[in-house]
């Protein structure tokens, strides 16, 4: 049973009428339906501040004349001196054994509020560390989901479409910042282009996350590269190990999309889990 | 001769004592002695504001119930009711031959301050339409190029290294975002890790970084598959012509990163111009 579960929805779109609002609260209803509770943070409604600066910082810097966010942001974490709105969305992520990311792709990313809240939240020490990244992550218990809308179509996200492959396009958001942290990403829920499309086809989007939304939690994360696999240390360079290496050299693709190793990049790596192997 | 030319510098640091101030400060020094004009826009000095919202806009909405950022930006751009903060970028913009983006790489990506630059001054009508995107795209005689720096080292990014190929890191950024608008995208200057370098090595990588700025003019740009290889329009679903696959079948890579046609990406793609053809 889902009850007494958790849910974090970061949510970035200026306005309660567009498609990111309906797709949010769909998630909100079924979720709650589920007995979890749900939090939003509405970060244009909160006016959250996306820049990474000084004044996320009480107290005296470390370094004033060569300011390093993530060194004073780390050093501030450990002593209890960030602010309260980084210090409150860090509870919320503590509490939170999911987090749904729902927002409108903008630039082949997410928007800079959006930016702004993992470049702010997601600090050294609380969400990673060189000792606990990837597989080892800190957040290795909790699941994550990007649910977003493009102006495109799907074709013009293939990989003989004009943008190219998104598989490509959401590795360092998935891989690079989300699995970073250790956590579980589930497949990315992508409505294509609702803007451009016929109310009917809106309603059956929604239709269809609402239906995803209900068994959510029994879903298999994407695969990523585990980090035993790699030799993690400055001396071995974090570099895949080398029998490791050897015993892919028959397989037709790469471990990953980012880890292609200069062979196919293995199909739907970023968009769908892979079959379960025994 | 380089002279009469305009370069814009976007920096997004926080600090005149960082690494990034004195890759700045190089390019400036390089830039002038030729002649050329430069001018920075220094982020966060100037306060630069990040979030897209509706105070971008001047007057009144299309579609207050439903706000659109991309549908009312592109209307207030024709009608002069953008913000002059972006007004003002729009003309650095359109004056520059060569823009420089000068950032510490957060999360696999620019900083919120830089992103918020590209989601508010990269303006539909501006920057691109439909017409107007990739090698279209409005700005084919401009230069631009990516310098910055990552706390981790070239290893960690190689394809069998712990964050993946950096080629396909940068790939939302060099072709979703900068060769979309037409831009000219020179190889990337990556400083690796100069945050965990001794003094020496960080002074021997801005020599090298003037070194490279003394015939950056003269630089082959990265390539990128051209436009006239899709069918740009709906019906032909902005797809790569049936006859430029055929083309491609006996080739052993894919065309670029993104266009990889489920084979190995060609190798250095985002990093390297390829070897000129004929």
């Amino acid at each position: 049973m889902a009850a007494e579960r958790n849910v974090l929805i970061v949510y970035a779109h200026q306005s309660n009428g567009s498609f990111n609002a309906a797709a949010r609260d769909a998630a909100m209803e079924v979720l709650q339906s589920q007995g979890c509770r749900v939090t939003v943070s509405d970060l244009y409604a909160m006016g959250f501040r996306a820049c990474a600066t000084a004044d996320d910082i009480i107290g005296e810097l470390k370094n004033p004349d060569n300011f390093h966010y993530g060194e004073e942001t780390v050093q501030a974490w450990k002593e209890g001196r960030l602010t309260d709105d980084i210090k409150a969305e860090h509870q919320k992520v503590r509490e939170a054994q999911l987090i749904i990311f729902q927002f409108p792709m903008y630039w082949f990313s997410v928007p800079a509020i959006l930016k702004g809240w993992i470049d702010r939240v997601l600090t050294q020490g609380f969400a990673f560390s060189l000792q606990n990244m990837y597989s080892n992550g800190n957040f290795k218990d909790k699941k994550v989901i990007l649910s977003f809308t493009t102006g495109s179509t799907e074709g013009m996200f293939l990989p003989d479409g004009v943008h190219g492959d998104i598989n490509v396009v959401l590795w360092p958001l998935q891989s690079g910042t989300l699995y970073f942290c250790g956590f579980q990403v589930l497949p990315p829920q992508i409505f294509w282009a609702p803007g451009h499309s016929p109310p009917e086809t809106q309603k059956a989007m929604l239709v269809a996350w609402r239906k995803r939304l209900a068994t959510l939690w029994e879903e298999t994360p994407l695969s990523f590269t585990p980090t035993n696999l790699f030799d993690m240390s400055f001396s071995g360079g974090f570099r895949l190990l080398p029998q490791v290496k050897e015993q892919r050299q028959e397989e037709p693709y790469g471990l990953s999309t980012g880890h292609h190793l200069g062979k196919p990049i293995p199909p739907n790596n970023q968009t769908k889990a892979s079959p379960p192997h025994d």
